[in-house]
């Protein structure tokens, strides 16, 4: 898609009327007075939360944002892979796919050797290595992200629409209540000129700080920031702009001999590209306001860099000047490190409220989506009895070790452009760390610890490929029931379910005696099965966990009505058969997900999958007590 | 996407809350009295037309439709591949794709040899061959295409919508309006209850009977629908059912031994599915509503015919009871053959006003709204005073020949269907005429024969694989700007432009005597290039005739800022550069796009497309004279 051609307009650009893209803001109602789930902040972890949350109309959430209406420009735009598979699961990353910019590669600029005021290409790399997701890395406007989620929220059963204009005053959470009570109490001043003024009080199960780097919830439960004593200024623009620089639609990363750094990211539309500058080390407690820099700074800047290519900016559709630096906090809730055995959480934090980055791993964003995607459906399992409460603390402890990970990869990745800058660096050491870092910045890096949600890799062995605490890595297959070449992680939606894929070993999966038979037996009639002790008498037989098998055999080859009742469910008011969880390989790459993966073809294996699409646990097909004993360790009895 | 589990519901699935999937009519405003085009019925051809012309805001273009708002439920379903391709110029056949159920594999069922009262499955084919087109063969709700192309209206710059409860009432010709002039005037009746009786006429330079096989409008010009003296009565019906027949989910053929056929169409959402039933020849002139067939007669004949399968409806979308027969107009406009040379066509028939014929062949759909994607271009091109109005008599040529050719096919279909069912017939033929055309039934396989718009095949062995006259088969490339691996067909919008696509022959592309320089700058500066000819002074150097180049070198190997200026041009009010004009292999599945559609690797060549996606010459690339001359038979110098 080609668009921002005669000057940049926010919005959905396939609105071809700029002033139809802007619907008004929602009605300004009052929030309600007693919630579920309150979320402060309309960011891309605020967001992200309450389009998850609305999922479950079940669930009263509500969403607060201090400005007056969504997001139109500016602020960040890389969206890894990783967070394309998480969109996947909202339903909108075709969307993002056909709007968004692809990074397809990236190229290295260094001082050029033989006439070192110039800049000179000192090499390219394909930026995400072959197989690692099935979608791309791709660069879009942090609005229109907020966009999607927005649809996703307003299309829900649930319908919700953010509470614009609400200032954060004051949260309290009282002392003396109980699980399950409305246990935190915040006040909210409304600060649009017709309500300015007026102070609303919301009491909530659950509180989520989703409002940023200077988070009032954060202060309000005593956490703080720890890190960097000095900030970073970092100068952005996204600009309209002329040059005979040739990688100007390649995310390029240039070093020049004197005049520091720009990283280049082309952006949606084919004409847009970002710039970003690095300006300097601020002295402590510095804000880089009080250097006055300005556009026409940056630009000089960029101007000076790209050096011998010309730079003709025509229009800035949107910049800033802006310090950062390397914070986290000790933990992501109020619960003390010496209360988790005591104490329940019911206040939370995510995104940049508790851990902040350079923009230079373009990392921020898909990590702070990603920490609301690992709270989201837990607070929904607990809110609906799924799971018990005490699940809650798995989000601090998983959330926190990962993001310190990337607070330490981003210091590094920092030091290394920083030296790289010297003279005499060498630029091929800032090439080799970008592409050994490549998983990381795709996002598919994340290995969450063994822990009550994630098992013991003793049966690792059985799939290799399906690391324990990794993302599910999908891979294709075609469905039995109709021929559907179709990703088998596509599976996966953000609908608070867990998942068992089981993989059959050699033989006839139809057979009496075969390993899927007796496990879909087990499943549906044994005493301890979890898919009968947890899913709800009325509910459909996957409302809670949904079972999928692949087999080996084509699905020629394969009767449908021949395989266990269990994988050919009756669901619904007229108990339709749903004819969608059975696969077989696709050949048409020449390896099955059996060799992509490195599943056991002997034995084959049960792989679990928690809601938010990270492998739980591998099984062998008979594991009946195992599986069992995971899903007992935080699952709430219902029948 | 799985839907539709608990009822069926109309309207978008991604909008949980049925209630909401249901927008509320436009408002009821008076029609304007002056249009450039009317276009009578809110179907498929009518709806596809008035999408392109939304791409004219300079074109004032009027819809109308007898029902009082836009379609929920029912009629046609099935999307070719070939119109996959057209959605994707209309931006939405990602939507399509991702909503629809895809038709992978086709499954043929006779009666059991050794128990003729049941039925056995004979065969199953793969439902496209492989690399016939990018896009699948999907079926979803015609309603849910209106809805799509809806959208491109009401998105575009022009805001279109329709005019909903008017009736035709008549339609007068001016004999003395001279070309260009408002020749036709309408009248339509308000059928509303707000706006009962109220007559509004509008005066249009042209007018488009898309009003169906009883159209008005083509009464009005005096034609007729020839062909069978009596009609077929079929039904059908979109049921939520539970069956044991393991195919439910493939598009099926079954012939029964003493019961007649069924066609199996599995629909969008997992769990809808279509029948389609045989019934009868009825007498002449005979109309099946006499019979009085309601829903629990088909629902026993399936019965029968599936057994010894069981099937229990649950619930009736939607069903209905038809009679149609194998009919066609001998002139798709209001010029008789005499008068070709000597008058303008004003009023034009598309869609099922001009050819009607039996589902089985899956066609009709397709082939109405193909009817109007070669019409619209050229609406808008004689309205802009691009092109000659003589251009418009190619719209009848062109499509009276195609239609033809279908009914030809639809009728052989019916009686190889027919005679199958007879004692002893061969399933195994009727398989293989399945296969065997399996490109007509994809709309692939439409060909238009030479005339003004399309040149004669003298230079068609440089690219045997784009056959002059079929549509422009797509194949991927890289893009040389940013390594973005796309479709080279996809270029195509439907935007009503023409495009050149420049294949390199062998050499360097950036060399001062490459053949690709020397035609970009013939294309630039020759006097007679018809880029320099036919663009306005104050366009884009691409709004008229989009150039774009495929190199035989890797991305990598090619510097961009060396190759012919006519490929990197400067755009818009800024003078942006469009970095979207050039290509270079993919190698990703072996074969490049030169080894895939046999172009001539020494030569190179020109493939001309027109707006339409048909290929309308092929030629060398030095054939500045011949491509000068095709343009110049048909196109109106403007500067």
């Amino acid at each position: 898609m080609q668009f921002h051609l005669s000057g940049f307009a926010p919005g959905d650009p396939e609105i071809l009327d700029p002033a139809a893209r802007l619907p008004a803001p929602p009605a300004s109602a009052s929030v309600p007075g007693e919630v579920d789930v309150l979320i402060v902040g309309c960011g891309p972890a605020g967001l992200n939360l309450a389009a998850q949350l609305s999922a479950f109309p079940d669930i009263r959430t509500c969403i607060v944002e201090q400005k007056a209406d969504r997001l139109l420009i500016g602020q960040a735009d890389g969206i890894a892979c990783r967070t394309m598979e998480m969109f996947h699961a909202h339903g909108f990353a075709e969307r993002v796919a056909r709007e968004a910019c692809w990074i397809n590669e990236t190229t290295f600029w260094k001082p050029d050797e033989s006439k070192p005021g110039n800049i000179a290409r000192s090499g390219r790399v394909q930026d995400v290595e072959d197989g690692l997701s099935e979608f791309p890395h791709v660069v879009i406007n942090q609005a229109r992200v907020h966009d999607f989620f927005l649809d996703v929220m307003r299309n829900s059963a649930a319908r919700m629409q953010p509470f614009y204009s609400r200032q954060l005053q004051d949260l309290r959470i009282d002392p003396a209540a109980g699980p399950g009570d409305h246990a935190v109490t915040v006040r909210l001043e409304r600060i649009d000129d017709a309500h300015r003024g007026e102070v609303e009080t919301v009491r909530a199960r659950y509180v989520v700080g989703c409002d940023g780097a200077r988070s009032v919830v954060r202060k309000a439960i005593g956490r703080e920031l720890h890190g960097d004593s000095a900030n970073h200024a970092w100068g952005v623009m996204d600009v309209l702009a002329v040059t005979d620089f040739p990688d100007i639609r390649y995310k390029s990363l240039i070093q020049s001999a004197h005049d520091g750094s720009i990283i280049v990211i082309p952006r949606e539309g084919g004409y847009l590209v970002r710039l970003y500058v690095e300006l300097t080390k601020l002295d402590v407690g510095e804000r880089v306001a009080g250097r006055r820099i300005g556009p026409e700074d940056l630009i000089a800047k960029a101007r000076r860099i790209l050096n011998p290519h010309a730079l003709e900016v025509k229009e800035i559709a949107w910049w800033s000047v802006y310090e950062i630096g390397q914070r986290l906090c000790d933990k992501f809730d109020d619960v003390g490190e010496a209360e988790v055995s005591t104490r329940l959480p019911s206040v939370f934090i995510a995104g940049d409220a508790c851990h902040t980055h350079s923009p230079k791993a373009g990392q921020g964003m898909n990590v702070s989506m990603q920490d609301t995607f690992n709270l989201g459906w837990k607070l929904a399992a607990v809110l609906r009895k799924r799971c018990a409460p005490r699940l809650l603390h798995t989000y601090s402890a998983e959330r926190q070790a990962i993001a310190k990970e990337l607070i330490d990869f981003d210091r590094e990745w920092a030091s290394i452009l920083a030296s790289a800058k010297q003279e005499g660096a060498d630029p091929v050491k800032t090439q080799d760390y970008f592409v050994r870092h490549g998983r990381y910045t795709a996002g598919t890096a994340t290995r969450y610890r063994p822990s009550v949600l994630t098992g013991e890799a003793a049966h690792q062995h059985l799939a290799k490929g399906f690391a324990i605490g990794t993302r599910f890595h999908s891979a294709p297959v075609i469905r039995l029931s109709d021929a559907m070449p179709v990703h088998l992680g596509h599976t996966i939606k953000a609908d608070g379910r867990f998942r068992i894929f089981a993989f059959a070993g050699g033989g006839d999966p139809a057979a009496p005696d075969s390993a899927i038979r007796a496990l879909c037996d087990f499943l549906e009639r044994g005493a301890a099965s979890p898919v009968r002790r947890y899913t709800p008498e009325a509910a459909d037989i996957d409302a809670v966990i949904d079972v999928r098998a692949v087999f080996q055999q084509s699905h020629r080859d394969l009767v449908i009505g021949a395989m266990p009742p269990l994988l050919l469910p009756r669901k619904g008011r007229y108990g339709l058969c749903d004819y969608e969880k059975m696969f077989c390989p696709d050949l048409k790459d020449g390896q099955d997900i059996f060799a992509k993966r490195g599943i056991d073809r002997a034995q084959g294996c049960m792989v679990v999958v928690r809601p938010d699409q990270y492998v739980a646990h591998v099984l062998p097909l008979d594991a009946y007590a195992e599986l069992a004993a995971y899903f007992d360790g935080f699952m709430v009895q219902t029948n």
